[in-house]
């Protein structure tokens, strides 16, 4: 049986409708069990400019507010899921859109902090419910992700896309073998920001570690490379980051230009 | 087996959150098959002000552009679907929300006429992939469906959730009896628009007829009852129109003072 692969549109491919119907062309050819799951880039922080509810970030890091959940609830779940699932249906993928409530699949425990980060939901070990998400695969569907969540006590929580992306590559991979990629706008980790010719081949977690020393890795990327480093730990079979460029022009998963990993 | 039970839940349902809970509170203690089906509120065109997109009717029909579409698949596949789901699943339903992209379960053509109504699509013999409604229910899945489809072609579409409803249950009468019930905020099809006293306890198409002629029934209510008319005769089991606290309150959905029919 082939591995399943769980994809991760970042929040870039999301925003550029070109480049996001490229990509789902290319996943719809892929011929085995597959699972994306997608952030919803720009289009929730233009709604809320325009609706007034100002973005509050503490620490660098964004509030969910109650006005702000219902704006990410609406983009995510509602019309970056829908677009995604109607243009996989276009071509010939049977996608099915889910938030983590759908199903009861995606449980999540509000971020308890001194900071209040407001409606944000953390993932914990038994979050994934793998058999529901087994159940419709087992049934040729194509789940399509948001990164809403709920706390199955009547509240959605908003949620962080790649946690979802490796809980769920991790739960699955208790089954079956699962490759993991995220697909976004740079051609995978770069070791100098500017320079999209300095790409990582193959990232060791021990470069990993020294790359962190000597601060050559944006702030941003490190708890991406520590997620994907905590996936291959956990029982994932390979993880790749690579742009989605690359990955819309690939003849096959195998030759894309990106970043792999091995601990 | 007992029949599966079609939930239409209308505006103003969804526009009250204690009403809604208690709605659905209900719901969840029904022990049988169901599917529920909601539109939106007010809650589109509250946005739609908000962020300044004018509705535009013509002939006393809304106009879909390409802007209310984005704002009905944020509100109704998005924010409402997502908050029913997660409502249901606090009820310990297993609630899957849905829009007729998803699985494909739900195909329409853009309505062509010589007035363009946009983004609108219209339900044919053949809109329901009633297999798929079947696999979830097997699975115990309770379908939470909103009032967006597609056309197949990856353009989504606004359609009539009156209509989704009774096409859903006609499609699923093909194989197992199926009762729907509209719930609203009248207490069911009243002769007198301004007496809630005025119910129609049982109302047969002969009278319907008469009251058509007779100018009693409000020209709204006139598409819905020519739907529940048609879905009786296309094999549908029993219809009942109540009203939304009726049906909170109820002990027995037999003995919900409705509205009944019969040819």
């Amino acid at each position: 049986m082939k591995p399943i692969l769980v994809l991760k549109i970042g929040g870039n491919v999301v925003d550029s409708p070109e480049l996001l119907e490229k990509v789902l062309l290319r996943f719809s050819k892929i011929k085995s069990d597959k699972i994306i799951v997608h952030g919803g880039g720009k289009i929730a922080s233009d709604l809320s400019l325009k609706l007034g509810v100002s973005p509050k970030i503490i620490d660098g890091r964004r509030v969910t507010d109650a006005e702000t959940l219902k704006i990410v609830v609406m983009v995510y779940a509602g019309l970056v899921n829908k677009t995604i699932v109607s243009v996989l249906q276009k071509n010939n993928s049977n996608a099915i859109g889910l938030s983590g409530a759908d199903g009861n699949f995606f449980k999540t425990k509000k971020r308890i902090s001194q900071i209040d980060y407001g409606f944000v939901g953390d993932a914990f070990d038994s979050s994934v419910n793998e058999k529901f998400l087994f159940e419709l695969l087992g049934n040729n569907l194509l789940p399509v992700v948001s990164s809403i969540t709920h706390d199955g006590d009547g509240q959605l929580l908003n949620t962080n896309a790649d946690t979802i992306a490796s809980s769920i590559a991790v739960a699955l991979s208790k089954t079956r073998s699962v490759k993991l990629i995220y697909c976004f706008e740079k051609s995978g980790v770069l070791e100098n920001q500017n320079d999209e010719n300095s790409l990582i081949e193959n990232l060791t977690y021990q470069k990993f570690l020294d790359l962190k020393i000597s601060g050559a890795i944006s702030s941003g990327m490190i708890p991406k490379l520590e997620n994907v480093f905590s996936s291959l730990k956990s029982g994932v079979q390979s993880v790749l980051i690579c742009g989605a460029t690359a990955f819309a022009n690939s003849d096959s998963i195998d030759e894309i230009k990106a970043t792999r990993f091995t601990f």
